[in-house]
């Protein structure tokens, strides 16, 4: 049994913006265990509800494209703007892609020494659902905390961006200028998903090279139907490494953020989002409760044998064990 | 309610190759009533398990591909090589695009008036789960008449080729030669996902430009990884209209299934989409239930609201639904 603070405890330390604590409480949203869920409704429970004032950006980008040094250079930009820093990770694959997102976090070394930031390593492990509800419960920690701008990063792993995408208000594509065909090492999917592309690693000998690719991708997005909010997905260079492009970034957040005020589409996306939340909640749930139950999990095994040598229809195996759920079900 | 068969007549009928039996067999499978459900379980549970010896090919392609015209030429040639060939179609919007998948069963003259083949527009409606769910019921229907080689087709309209995909052992996307950037019109997901493509209208003036698109193509399937089975996709022109690369095509097919054979990843590439179907299934019907629930359906709009209106977090309000949900099980 990990060791677990009193519920108060964690929403007055959090309420307090005392970082261990917010630390500790994501630590509880983070797992799966049956106590903490439950420890997890009540700390959220006790937490105002969340507001419109902060600011959420995704940022995606494969390894090497020097993620890590831009989110330290670009959140301490966003410090010095007068914000409240949190950086978070969504990582299902954080086995694999280990040190390459928040795994070492002196790789932001001056976001992580700010008083004004907080930096949270990826989850050590989980799949992707369980991944995607922590993390969507952790901004709500740290924005009740007091972050009003919040990072959600992810590497390009592929369904992970959707899931980044589906929580943020902003979805940053960081890429860089490659050698030869500059779209052929994104997914198409993702470059739809993007409401701003930064062309990373724009500096030395490397800017021409960056400005061309730039135009190249300012003509691929230009080939993707307009979203439905009249936003134009943009594409900016910056270097983390030197800081440069990087305040003409954060200028072209706060003017997605002003238009999308005053846009319908923009203004209801968070209600959207949130309720594709509450579903997708819903969903998992029922679905992890019907695989905990103990004849189904004692029956398992033998059915997935049979569906495998074909001796049972799929649909009729399905229906063979939601039968079985059902009669303990109704037996409780 | 819908008039309906003895099941007995159902699984006679079938297993017989009647046509207008299997016909409304399907009617029962593509329904959601709680009632037709029961009667699919029967009729499954009725017909012989399944067997190896069918193909399973799927086509995908954008409207104005000539996909009709294309699978109505194909089919036949498949006849002629004395196998029976079964159409069905996957089409969650087909409210919006009607009359493009299978919408006019003329489209296909000769395939509908061959007595050794079975047409099946596509459902008039439905949700993409739903489609899915019948049309992998209609599959094995069909197989149980004997159709030995299935073609599923749908429009590229984003997440059915997925679908498709996990239904089939062949999947194969039709493309035109398009003027200019022969890339740009397909998401990369789905050439990613393409066991094959075959350019079609490879015909007349537009022999050229379609030779040209196969060599841009292939180098851009190239590009991605090498697919576990050791199979690499491969592109073939054609004609729907003229005939021409037809035999080529079907060649490429049968090849494809005696590799596969030998192949122990390909070899279980029905194994590992059964067990998928099953859990989407169970995925599905646990779902389906919930939201069926009266007390659920009674609450869900006032929780809706509130978590618009940001009253509540979205984690909290599942929690809350799901606990109403569990209190009506107990008591049934």
């Amino acid at each position: 049994m990990p060791r677990r603070l009193p519920v108060a405890t964690y929403i007055e330390g959090i309420r307090a913006g005392d970082r261990a604590v917010l630390s500790r409480a994501i630590t509880v949203v983070e797992s799966t265990l049956e106590s903490d869920r439950s420890l997890t409704v009540e700390i959220l429970n006790g937490l105002p509800r969340w507001t419109a004032s902060s600011f959420r950006l995704g940022i995606t980008g494969v390894p090497g494209v020097g993620k890590s040094t831009f989110i330290d250079r670009f959140g301490m930009h966003v410090l010095e703007r007068g914000h409240r820093v949190a950086v978070l990770a969504v990582d299902p694959s954080s086995s694999l892609t280990r040190g390459s997102i928040l795994g070492d976090k002196t790789r932001m070394e001056d976001l992580v020494r700010a008083p004004e930031a907080f930096v949270r390593p990826s989850p050590a492990r989980g799949s992707l659902g369980g991944v995607t509800r922590s993390t969507r419960e952790a901004i709500l920690l740290c924005e009740a905390a007091g972050y009003d701008f919040i990072v959600v990063e992810t590497v390009g792993v592929g369904q992970s961006e959707i899931a980044v995408h589906s929580m943020v208000d902003f979805f940053l594509l960081l890429m860089l200028a490659g050698a030869g065909d500059e779209l052929q090492g994104i997914k198409k999917g993702i470059m739809e998903m993007a409401d701003g592309i930064a062309i990373n690693k724009a500096d030395g000998d490397n800017q021409i090279r960056a400005r061309e690719a730039r135009t190249e991708y300012q003509k691929a997005l230009h080939l993707f139907p307009p979203s439905k909010s009249g936003w134009q997905a943009q594409v900016v260079t910056c270097s983390g490494l030197k800081g440069e492009g990087i305040p003409e970034l954060y200028a072209m957040l706060m003017d997605y953020r002003e238009r999308m005020r005053g846009n319908e589409w923009g203004a209801s996306k968070r209600q959207r989002q949130a309720l594709q939340w509450m579903h997708e909640t819903v969903r998992s749930s029922i679905e992890a409760r019907f695989y905990a139950d103990t004849r189904v999990k004692a029956e398992l095994p033998a059915m997935e044998a049979r569906v495998v040598a074909g001796e049972i229809a799929p649909t009729l195996a399905a229906n063979d064990l939601i039968r079985l759920y059902l009669q303990r079900e109704k037996k409780d």
